[in-house]
């Protein structure tokens, strides 16, 4: 039986956000040949209260055994199943300006379950060339190639002014999520999944808990 | 009058997280000569209510003028000092795997205010080469060069197992604040900034809103 459709709604987003690191304590000891794991160890490890990691993990319908603790094997394959990260998800990149092309060049997005199989641009200059082994596509070809190729998910890398128009193309083209990494804070008229990435939210939080520079400040 | 000491402790993480998106916008509207703007058009773009935009503003002393607005260009400038998205900070890239390398090649950061130096990894074959313009050292090398480069910035994209040591090392190298794009949750013991971006997280949250595949499922 598949997990997945009982819990969808219930999950908590907080709850979802933390099983990745999980995953990623677990897969490197599960390569280490470690059996079984604590929810104490793995409170240790990453700095979460053990109580939560065993609510957490209840979510998913796992539970520890006493004195024993998870198996990790199973713990691991659970965790992969359930976030996703097994199946390949079809997606294309939109946008193949300097975070878009670093994107289709990050492979490591695929043993997340990402597949990038195309990039789409405006520019005359990028139709037709690759980047990495991904090919850039004029936009216009975005509906065709996104039925012909199954693709699910849109990762949206252009410049602000455009976000909102090519999210509007890609649900139109009848993909299913929106991966936003512009600032633009895109909406679509259907269903369609967005999820943002606010990789300049990120700098300017960090950049405000460091220290003032003294050069080049105003006085 | 450096604005930043006064209002550094007091201005909320939602707040600051928001203030790129104003800025993305602002600046769009600065190069299309667009004079004045009003917090209800920011409301509308954005998607964010118009009396949040109006108290987020405030916390860094930006009032708007009744029936006119926001000056354009004044706002871009005082967002754009605020975010320190105008300072270069120096930064390094430890860990030259398919992420690392798509950071170190996107020249987009800089106008966000990262200035990326240098690469750091352990692997023999990469130590001496280039990824985009930017040497791989050894990890060795990290503490020299930060003191030598003025680093102050690591962006951490290593392995899980060697996020942590790679943490440390970057503490005691006096380096002021980690970009952790590692599923790790770092600490270290003195007060380096550790800033996390869960691009993992961010995938498990999309694609748990999205339908399940069928092929490829556990039954």
């Amino acid at each position: 039986m598949h997990i997945k459709p009982q819990i969808k709604e219930t999950i908590p987003e907080p709850t979802l956000r933390r099983l990745p690191w999980y995953l990623a304590f677990v897969s490197l000891l599960n390569r280490r040949g470690i059996a079984n794991v604590s929810s104490t160890r793995i409170a240790e490890e990453l700095h979460v209260d053990a109580s939560q990691i065993a609510k957490d993990l209840s979510f998913l319908n796992i539970r520890g055994k006493t004195r024993i603790g998870y198996d990790v094997a199973t713990l691991e394959h659970q965790l992969v199943e359930f976030l996703g990260f097994k199946q390949l998800h079809n997606a294309v990149v939109i946008g193949a300006g300097s975070l878009g092309a670093a994107l289709m060049r990050d492979s490591g997005l695929s043993q997340y379950g990402l597949n990038i199989m195309a990039g789409f641009d405006i520019d005359p200059a990028k139709i037709g060339q690759k980047i990495g082994d991904t090919v850039i596509n004029h936009i216009d070809e975005l509906a065709d190639i996104a039925r012909d190729r199954n693709v699910r998910v849109a990762i949206l890398t252009v410049p602000f002014e455009c976000a909102q128009n090519m999210a509007d193309k890609c649900a139109e083209a009848g993909i299913e999520a929106i991966w936003n990494f512009t600032p633009s804070r895109i909406s679509t008229s259907g269903n369609t999944v967005i999820q943002n990435t606010s990789i300049y939210s990120d700098l300017a939080v960090m950049f405000h808990h460091m220290q003032p520079t003294n050069e080049n400040q105003p006085q």
